[in-house]
């Protein structure tokens, strides 16, 4: 069989140019522009551009493409939002991008079994827009305004996960093309099946390397009925995590809990014209019955209270919140600007909720000595965070220093039998430690179904999986 | 590369046969009654014994068998505690049984993160008993007591899976033994990841094809500080199954409901000594703090009884509860009782919730259509029924009209975007059903996976995928 070690980066094959150009006309871009919008995305890597960019509208000519590119074995690159943090999307070997964003068909909305089916340019924000009437929701927000393809292919999750989990748990079934063009639906929309491998938790979090993503279909769930917010401060980190480990270890039903350092809040105070004491924090999301939003937060007031939190203060009002979950949600870009004209690394992990404190504390203490300006956040009640680092893109130094925390992190998280990434997933930057995460044997496997699917390497190569 | 069309039934080389007599000893047999209770299951198949029976203790032991029974391309059956549906287990192609039920060690309970690890042979109630000092429990129950490398390997799922999900939700890693013999980790004890592909739910519902799962890592869940039970009946099964349906649709978070038609409840009457009305019956339960449970149960018992409920009876001490679940749980056997002497054909499928009373509806009138002795059990809140049907194993009329009853629902579950199995599994019986529901080019892919990971179709051959 053809194995390529690589495919390697080479002029596109003028039949497939003239054939997509043919078939696609002005949707077929092969402009410095357009192929430089398409080869970065929103990790700290220069970009890699693709030889050229085309716009689908369905899953056939999805299909079409990757065909063409099977036949000319040409690298074929997924593009939704172009929100990954790892190097996702960067055309690392060249040859053709898919832009999906133009793919925005609500398929169809089964209010009635709470349900959803979307093509995979379809934003989260969209598909709660077009839900507004049905009084259902879809829960999973990682915060930028992703596609649900691409949420799908990085196995995304965010503030929300701790009650609903992450799209692992709420991806029904896909819609997705095969290396060699083929169309398969990997499930149906029964809530649970026994009937074969489950190919669409195989195809969730492959980031394109196995197969495109061309519609999802979602879980929805009834909007609360009752939905409120608190936000405290804590002394020390230290505390504020441990609160969080005893909310989860006494099984609170909470929606959200997210922790933002004082750097983080310190960030957000400036960003977004707030006046947050300056001292680790807790932002609570309840959601429930009235009875029960009341219970749950009545419980975590008092276990935060046992760990000296101070400012309890509630936002039920939709407008408090709001404001709360905006700013939370800015995180990312506040945080850029306590270092101007920097770059954020972001990292991600995840262990169990019991080591949380430890990884978090052991890491802050990695930043501080390497001295570094950074902010920690985290979705703390999965046991999962980010520490952002601000560098200057034009100091090695500076970045070596950031990539040391980020490793020494990895390898704690991976001790403490956690995960090199909770959500953002590998790219490129995290294959290294998927090794050490899995162990040899274990890649071995995945190297394995890599090779079966997707036997010319031409699905994102150099993602995920080596060679 | 070797592909062959089956793995033939054929001597077992004499090579084999002492490398493992002299490993194993006395754990090594190929005695008749060893063989013939190695070759069954609950299904209603004649038995198709293996050549020898192996009782391995570790992961280590059960990769020295694979490894030898992959040198000599000899079939391997990994045997949990006999108790699936479908003809898991049965030796189609003969070959070595891999008996794993002294594989009995709880590898570590981590109360402090919620979870659980432990060796495949390990039974659900097992694990249960472990936990009772934790004031932690695992909530999967399918009705036997499984061993959970078993529920794991079918994606099982049972009566909590409502609020708690399956086993593909439920399951965090997995030890496995590849078709050669290596020995691979899926995954950590972090809640959650992004950390490439999801080799856990690869194997989950795998069936022993792909590779034997030594060791499953499970979450757990904290005991319910409240549980009530509650038991209504309603003038028809459409009735039961709508107020279910709104349930549902609600979001109301029920823990359980169950529902057993007039010929179950007539059953469970005789068999348990209980004087339920024989009428369509459904049995809930509610998990949470007191006003939690009380307010869910309120909700619920509105609903039922917009819908004609009857006799909405509290059970909320914990020896009336036990009693009705023990009743449900018996179902299986008080069935059985319908119809002495006969043997049962249970079927199995889920459709989306919307649809479930119409399919139940229509499935009912075939088995009367049939003249068939027979009764209807769901897990009702994920749209997961079954139908017991009671058939003289002597009859082949009785079986062919059983097998069109099973063919019909499942069509008609299939056109109404459900599956074939949303907890037994495919196993010999659902794998025509397989490429109804998934297609031909999914089931390509599946077959795809099959050949990469196990080459030589030695794992539990002739089981989910035509080779």
């Amino acid at each position: 069989m053809d194995r390529p070690e690589h495919v390697l980066k080479k002029p596109l094959p003028p039949a497939l140019a003239t054939a997509l150009s043919l078939i696609f006309a002005d949707r077929y871009s092969t402009s410095e522009a357009m192929r430089a919008h398409h080869g970065r995305d929103e990790s700290s890597y220069d970009p890699m551009l693709p030889d050229a960019v085309v716009f689908a509208h369905s899953t056939e000519e999805v299909a079409a493409i990757v065909k063409l590119c099977h036949t000319h074995r040409v690298p074929v690159i997924a593009y939704g939002s172009g929100t990954s943090l790892e190097g996702h999307v960067l055309a690392r070997h060249g040859g053709i991008t898919i832009d999906l964003s133009q793919m925005q068909q609500m398929v169809a909305v089964h209010a009635e079994d709470l349900t959803a089916t979307v093509q995979a340019g379809v934003t989260r924000k969209q598909l709660n827009a077009e839900l507004r009437d049905t009084g259902l929701f879809f829960p999973i927000d990682p915060g930028a305004n992703a596609s649900l393809g691409g949420m799908a292919a990085t196995r995304a999750s965010g503030t929300n996960a701790v009650r609903y989990g992450t799209m692992r748990e709420n991806v029904l079934a896909l819609t997705v093309v095969t290396a060699d063009g083929r169309i398969i639906k990997t499930g149906t929309r029964a809530k649970k099946s026994s009937a074969g491998y489950d190919l669409t938790r195989l195809f969730v979090g492959s980031e394109g390397t196995l197969g495109i993503i061309t519609e999802v279909t979602v879980k929805l769930y009834p909007l609360p009925e009752a939905i409120s917010a608190a936000v405290c401060s804590f002394g020390s980190t230290g505390d504020a995590v441990n609160a969080v480990i005893q909310t989860i270890q006494m099984g609170v039903p909470v929606a959200r809990v997210e922790f933002l350092d004082e750097n983080g809040v310190k960030a957000i105070n400036a960003y977004d014209k707030l006046a947050l004491p300056q001292k680790p924090l807790l932002l609570f999301e309840f959601h429930g019955s009235p009875a029960s939003v009341e219970e749950q937060a009545q419980l975590v007031q008092t276990i935060a209270a046992e760990h000296g939190a101070s400012g309890f203060e509630w936002a039920s009002k939709p407008e408090e919140r709001s404001r709360l979950w905006a700013a939370r949600h800015n995180a990312y870009f506040a945080l850029l600007q306590l270092r101007p004209g920097c770059r954020a690394i972001s990292t991600d992990c995840c262990v169990p909720i019991s080591r949380l404190a430890e990884c978090m504390l052991a890491t802050r203490d990695d930043c501080e000595r390497q001295g570094l300006v950074y902010a920690m956040i985290g979705h703390v009640g999965d046991g999962n965070f980010h520490v952002q680092m601000l560098v200057d893109p034009d100091n090695p130094d500076d970045i070596a220093r950031a990539e040391q925390v980020n490793r020494a992190m990895v390898s704690r998280a991976i001790a403490m039998d956690g995960t090199c990434t909770g959500e953002h997933g590998v790219g490129m930057h995290k294959m290294d430690f998927l090794v050490e995460e899995h162990g040899e044997d274990a890649i071995t496997t995945m190297r394995t179904l890599k090779h079966a699917l997707d036997p010319h390497n031409i699905m994102n190569p150099g993602k995920v999986i080596a060679w």
